[in-house]
Parts: C-alpha cells; sequence; structure tokens
C-alpha cells in the first residue's frame, strides 16, 4: 500500500474552504481531517481527540521541542499546532491527510513536510467574493470591509502553495481538489518502489 | 485564455499507449495530436499534415538548425522529428497537445519543453504485459521475448517522467491521465496571472 497524502489547504478570508472541504469528506472515504493541538480550554460539547487535543502549555512546549508539531503559532494567547504522530499514522495507512492551515503558515509547513500538497482557494473574483461575504448576512460593514482587506493581502501568497483552485461552482472545485488528489499518487518520485516491483525477478 | 499544455507520454513496448489515446481523444475535444515530421516519402493514403510533415533532408536540417525541432531521431535510414511550430501555435490558441514518444526520448524533451507534463504508462505487471503480448496472436515467440527484453530495459525510465499511470483497466488509466490534465491547469507557476487579474483594481 502507498502512503497516504498529506494535503494542505488555504484560502484567503470567506474562501470557502469549509463548504469544500465538507463536500469533499463526504465523497472520500479515504480522507482525514488532522486534528489540532491547543492550549485552550474545552469549550461545552468539544471532544479531546476529535475536536482538538487539549493540552497544557507544558506539554505543548514539549511537543514542539521534540519536534513533533507540523506548524504552530499562538492566537489570542492560546497555541495552536498540527501534531506530526496521527497524521503521520494515517498516511502510513494510506490514508490522505487534510490539514487546514492559515494562508501564512503555507510556506512553513514545505519546510517539515516536504512531500505536501499545497492548495490554495482562490474566489473567482473579488467582487464575487464581497457578494459571499455580504450574502451571509451576518457581518456589518467595517468587518466586511476588513476581510476584504485581508483577503487581497492573503492572495498573493497563491503563488506559494502547488495548486490554485477558483472556487466558483462548488461540484468544480471539489472535482478540482479530488483530481489533485488522483494526479499526485501517480507522480513518478512517488512511486519508485512500482517500477522496481515490476522488474523484480 | 490559459495556454494548452504539452502532454508528452511514452509507454514500454506493448504498454497499451495507442488504446489509451484513443479513448483519451474521444473524450477530450480540445486535445490534438502532434504531427511528426519525416524524411521518408508518404505511403499510400498518408496527408501531409495529418499523418506526417513529408519534408526533404535539407528541409529537415534547416528546422534543426533554426531550433525549431523539439526533437528529432534517427530511424532505419530517415529522420523523424517533432516540429515546434504547430504545437506552439495550438498550445496558444489553448488547446493540450499530444506528444507520442520513444522512452529514450522522454528526459530529452525537458530540455527544450520544461513546462511539459510528461507521463510514462506503466503495465499493472510484466506477466499481464506478456499476456497482452501474446493475446495479440501476431508475433512469434522470438518477437514477443525480444519485446519483453526491451520493455524491461524502457521501464526503469520511467523515473525520468513526471507521473505514472499504470495501465491495469482502460477507462481507469483514461481517468488518470484526464486528472493529470486538470490538476495540472492548477499549478501555480501556471497561474500568476490569475492572482494578478484577482487583485488589479
Amino acid at each position: 500500500m502507498s502512503k497516504g497524502l498529506l494535503l494542505v489547504v488555504s484560502a484567503p478570508s470567506a474562501g470557502g474552504k469549509g463548504t469544500i472541504l465538507k463536500e469533499l469528506f463526504q465523497q472520500d472515504p479515504n480522507l482525514r481531517m488532522s486534528v489540532s493541538a491547543t492550549t485552550r480550554k474545552p469549550r461545552p460539547g468539544e471532544e479531546h481527540g476529535k475536536h482538538y487535543y487539549f493540552v497544557t502549555r507544558e506539554e505543548f512546549q514539549e511537543m514542539v521541542d521534540d519536534g513533533n508539531m507540523l506548524e504552530y503559532a499562538e492566537y489570542v494567547g492560546n497555541c495552536y499546532g498540527t501534531p506530526k504522530g496521527p497524521v503521520e499514522r494515517w498516511r502510513a495507512d494510506g490514508l490522505d491527510v487534510v490539514l487546514e492551515i492559515e494562508v501564512q503558515g503555507g510556506a512553513q509547513i514545505k519546510c517539515v513536510a516536504p512531500d505536501c500538497v499545497s492548495i490554495f482557494i482562490a474566489p473567482p473574483s473579488m467582487e464575487v467574493l464581497e457578494k459571499r461575504l455580504r450574502g451571509r448576512g451576518t457581518e456589518d460593514e467595517e468587518t466586511i470591509q476588513k476581510r476584504l482587506e485581508t483577503a487581497r493581502k492573503e492572495i498573493p501568497h497563491g503563488k506559494n502553495y502547488d495548486y490554485i483552485v477558483v472556487n466558483d461552482r462548488l461540484e468544480d472545485a471539489v472535482a478540482d481538489v479530488r483530481a489533485i488528489l488522483r494526479s499526485e499518487k501517480m507522480k513518478s518520485e512517488r512511486n519508485a518502489e512500482l517500477i522496481e516491483k515490476l522488474l523484480a525477478p
């Protein structure tokens, strides 16, 4: 069995990443969502190992020191990170693992997981992005403007990803991601064994 | 419109490349087959510009000298090569171009067309390859053994290609190639314009 892929997915603010991933997970039983470790307290209903790994500051620090964190960052006073262990175990079992990550973290992850496949989800246009933000009807004008400003800063980082998927029609974007998964498994650098096995006496 | 892809496809002897490409061309109207130039005389029914570009030795030599040949080789006394012009015109029109090439030529093509996408079509096993060869019922034992020997020499070159597609079930192999085409179009290095356009005022 060949090793599963590590799929790193980022999107600018309101890029529609969540909807694409939800649909993708419904279609692909071979996919697992990476679970983050955090130092913040669990909220009601949150389960350890499902929503987050809830750890102490000391435990978190130890994981970082031992090189067991794929990426990490502090966010409003709490630490968040992606433990390597579960990701590598799933991949060893041939399962593909999705890692949602902030746009800024996209470049960082390639240093610790050079064989990951990174996808940047881009809106078809800034107009559509704005329309989608307003369509939610949950944010005031100031928040909308802030999110658009953030998106404008994040979009240039798309160049650092392996692939750019334009989120125009949902079904197309999901099929795009599935095509990437399918084709990446055929990359020759992932299939050296295949050739050896073919020629084994 | 974005530039079309140049898809370089090779397979070891009797790898089933022809069947896969035939099916692929039926499914994908955006695909063109590259036409070779040759110095050999046309056979009955062969059309200039469709089956081959029939040229003189001098014309062929001139195309090579002017850097207008993507790859070329001599074969039983005649020269064969892939003229750049038509390939580049199709690609400029957004069409994807398929270039069938000998396994040994796979490494050469990356030097002149570094943005090409190369696919090596591998048999699922040497047993299946042998069975397919015998199944044709057209070759004697000596030819079959020679072809198997050639395939064994060619298969290690699969490493030099971007992708390895295993030709087990035809429909899977065709879907594999289509997934590669689809995903390669999303490569961020091919989509720098997309980001610029998104952020243009």
